[in-house]
């Protein structure tokens, strides 16, 4: 049985993990951090977790943890994990950053579109990337686990074998992305309350998203060569789910079954990423809930662009499922344990 | 492994029925019968199921299914399972009615509520009523279950212990009832449509509503005599959900503490039944995708009313919940395999 | 041209007064305060006034606003308006209190309900409730005018002529009610998150919400004796909108006839009160963004009781449109004048 | 007094007409047409209107109507338009037509795109574009008015100055469009039910949607050369609104302040176009029941791309209200008249 800890139980993605551990037959959580909420009942909190979550909130003592968790999972604000991070706890305890601290290996990007000093960049380098459909050897044996954005872990998957099979041209990507209001947090702002996002959908971070570096990276490591890009996520009214849409010109002259092709070589057997059927668009609610990605291209022969698209659940994929199955590969269980739930609709 | 066939698939509660039973490990399903949609993939129909159901849908043909099925769920609409049941097919298996058709003794109400003949009175005597936290030992034997209405269900059970009681007048007893646009099926109807319910909410079926006998017989076996009561139900612009506020006037002088404790009696052991903490009231959110009833009261001693409240997912606790409940019960399985699920928030 | 002040300009009920007086061609805004916005553009913070309003916002400063205003709106907390009230003021001014603090007569009734004590009690004897259809003939002549709570609007107009006329028991009175998110306000607090508020319903301030007292007083002064009921609000996932339903026991053998000629009576001639046709029930939908209260009943002779309806825009007839109504009674100007809009539908 | 007759009044953008016409004190409304509501009370069917409107439907028999009406708004699907056009009702009355039927000039295209023969081509000569901002002299003196589509106008003139300016290269244009499900329309169908689109976004119509080549013929005649471009439409869980965000590479090294004074060169005197401050993204809710178009525009010095945004109400400027600013335009009256709505929020 795997002893997990949660620093930031009780954000959405944490309480997200919450939910999904709650299924893992081979995984129990022994701490359940909230700063905010200290002492409290964590089902007093989440009420979803009355009668089936006893435990009381506890701190973020992550060197503390270290010595009774076999992984720590940092739903945390940037910063703080980085902040914390040292060699004693890494050898203690395997620890999974759902943060952004150790996604980008040039801490100067880091810094830069962060806006902050970084505390320990003596980690970035050993910190595996967790998109578990492209670096799953490297996860199995991770100390350090940079859990994938939201936005990132969707369009790198929705663009990957285009780029890895240059067959767009990346000069000329572009990523219109569409987010449910969770990936907004649980923060008690204005802007993001109901009567503010209900009956409105707006961009935002137009041209200086942070998750814009984080898809060059990904993206760059598959092109073979830099890649720059324009990413604009929108805020949707709707609690989960994120859509991509993504253009890029074609540099071949291809048919829908060739892309089609591509696509199946690099997911065929991928259980989370679905290659849709042609003409399928894809919609976030047939992923709700689940850990599933579903993708698929058109290919736009007046245009000589393709369009590729891809749905995903912005808490699950993108957050607490994507890192139960990067626990899952670091502890040598089967991949998909504890994340085999159906989509639920409506 | 029990071989369960679904006629009625492709609504929303065959869905639910659909995501439920593959996650449980005792059952499979054999037959999703859909009479819109037959020989179509039944993924291309629900495409949350793509590359988790295989199968085409088929048409509702109940006879040659009674052949091929340990258990038939039927989710179709009234009348339809009364005008095709027989010896014949009770012989061969067991049948769970999500439809009304069973649920009411005296087939005169049924007659007059419903506007249709009963096809098949002689087997109403015989037909199970499924409140499994109240029939549970009738439902053991049962071949033939009548699924309780999701009204019913949530309002039964919020109410049910003060009645049983003897702690309320019934004749003073109102439920004002709030539902999600699930609970309106999948029918292609303008009242339906996302800009007619969406910033809206309306009451209907004001005093003529057909789920008000079913409550009305239900608690009239819990008080020991007939009960006649109000009961509106309300269009909420949410997917799932219902919420009970039910209305009466107190019989004795009692605390908080002692209806609790009345409540407990009846509920503490029950899984799917969650009492809450004092002042905690019950909230559709909380119990979104699971089995769970929320309940809990408020003592009004201005007007010495109780206030009886009751959350719960329409489309679980409220039909494919309850139905593998019922399915668990009459097999012979822990009540609560397949549905060990904890709700799922935001 | 009448000179407008409103502090409190930038909560909900203070912008949609600001939408309001925009089109009153015989008013004018003089003072946006927003305590929290001081100095800020006022289309800066609600920016579908770019370009409309161009003014800043200003203090609270009562008192001198009421030396450059010739009516002042305060759309402001709970003890905030009793608090600065003066003999001063209001012998330069009018005053409209969208807040409670003039509307309950009773002084000790109010300090126990809002758990605050009342700091100019002087006041509230002059102070005229702001019920248009009801107390018509004294707002004309008011200085101080207590404006109505939203829930206690629709409540009232819903039942009142059944209280009048001795139709009903009104010890057996309960009024269900719902409303749309703007009525929490613009604060900013997890409960009303949009991930908190969206696929959800919940009952709030069960047996103790403050409006209470105030529909009970109201309804008093109709039955010529104390009335002392259950209120229940409920808080749906839509932006605008209150839903009434009421229920009570019927001191009369009637028809459905008899108690729409009797609503006919007191609202025939009102202008923004709609007796609907039988058996249509009210929906928030068909009043948005409109000053219109839709009401209808039902008679239920099996349980001999009358459900009353009534469906409004919390934010215009419950709010900002009732006051612009007392305004223009108070100045002598066309009741409905600026608020002779139709409902925006969808 | 205009006479205005509706065709189609029972659609979403026939109904916002119908709205908005009872505010407009030059015009009125003889003629409620509607081929599904035949002498039913258009109240019956819009009960908003219960009481402000007393009319019944009527049949769509253009050529009777011709000699009752000054104006005939035909808000109709597709050919139907085109189909009952003749010389005859143009020499009786004007018509304003907000189907495509007359947006395209090469009936070649539209055949092609619409999927249909256009039954009366001699008429699409003659007819005017009404995009008011931009062919205002034309409008004035028109018979047969095309009223643009929703995305149309809000696509062409959020990227307008850019394309007419030559700062943009048109070959690179990317135009990714939300919009609210009114766009939709009001037909009974599966897709646009309410739990079919709450909870999810979508795309559709990738790379084939009608508004496509209606797009490029407007920013063709700006551009001086044809344009080709993609355009990819998405469905947003929310009632109104239509938001867009186009991308396409500078050809020139500009600022910010370049741009806007470039937008305020085409919009400054524009009432109905706002262009915001910098930083200031459009969003739907700000405009929303109103006449105006929110745009603004990120250069993004990084890709050396500009970003063009707009938000508009679909039913209002793109459908009714640029319908009545037509009308106006046509009959010689102010601009604005009748579309002085303030927008409504929340």
């Amino acid at each position: 049985m795997i002893k997990a800890g949660i620093i930031g139980a009780t954000g959405y993605a944490g309480g997200e993990l919450v939910r999904l551990l709650m299924g893992h037959r081979e995984a129990e959580i022994v701490w359940y951090g909230s700063r905010s909420y200290i002492d409290k009942k964590y089902a007093d909190v989440y009420r979803n977790m009355f009668e089936i979550v006893e435990d009381v909130c506890r701190d973020d003592n992550l060197e503390k943890l270290a010595g009774e968790a076999d992984v720590i999972f940092t739903a945390t604000p940037q910063g703080f994990c980085a902040s914390l991070m040292s060699e004693e706890i890494l050898s203690q305890t395997k620890v999974i950053d759902l943060s952004a601290d150790y996604r980008i290996k040039d801490v100067a990007v880091y810094e830069k579109w962060y806006g902050m000093e970084h505390k320990s960049p003596q980690f970035i380098k050993e910190a595996v990337y967790g998109l578990c459909e492209i670096n799953r050897e490297q996860i199995r044996g991770a100390r350090l686990l940079a859990n994938p954005g939201c936005y990132p872990t969707c369009s790198t998957l929705s663009v990957y074998p285009a780029v890895k099979e240059g067959l767009i041209d990346t000069a000329t990507l572009i990523i219109d992305a569409k987010s449910g209001t969770s990936g907004a947090g649980r923060g008690a702002k204005v802007d993001n309350l109901f009567c503010e996002v209900n009956e409105n959908i707006k961009a935002y971070g137009v041209a200086n998203h942070r998750h814009t570096p984080e898809i060059e990276e990904q993206l760059g490591y598959a092109a073979g060569h830099p890649v720059t890009l324009n990413f604009t996520p929108h805020l949707v009214p709707m609690n989960r789910g994120i859509l991509i849409t993504a253009y890029a010109s074609l540099k071949k002259d291809v048919t829908y079954a060739d892309v089609k092709a591509l696509y199946q070589k690099y997911y065929e057997k991928e259980k989370f990423v679905r290659v849709l059927d042609e003409g399928v668009c894809p919609q976030t609610r047939w992923v709700e809930g689940s850990n599933y990605v579903d993708v698929n291209v058109v290919v736009d022969a007046r245009t000589n662009r393709l369009i590729m698209m891809g749905a995903m659940d912005n808490l699950v994929k993108g957050a607490a499922g994507q890192a139960v199955q990067n626990m899952n590969l670091m502890f040598g269980l089967p991949e998909s344990m504890g994340l085999e739930l159906a989509p639920v609709f409506p």
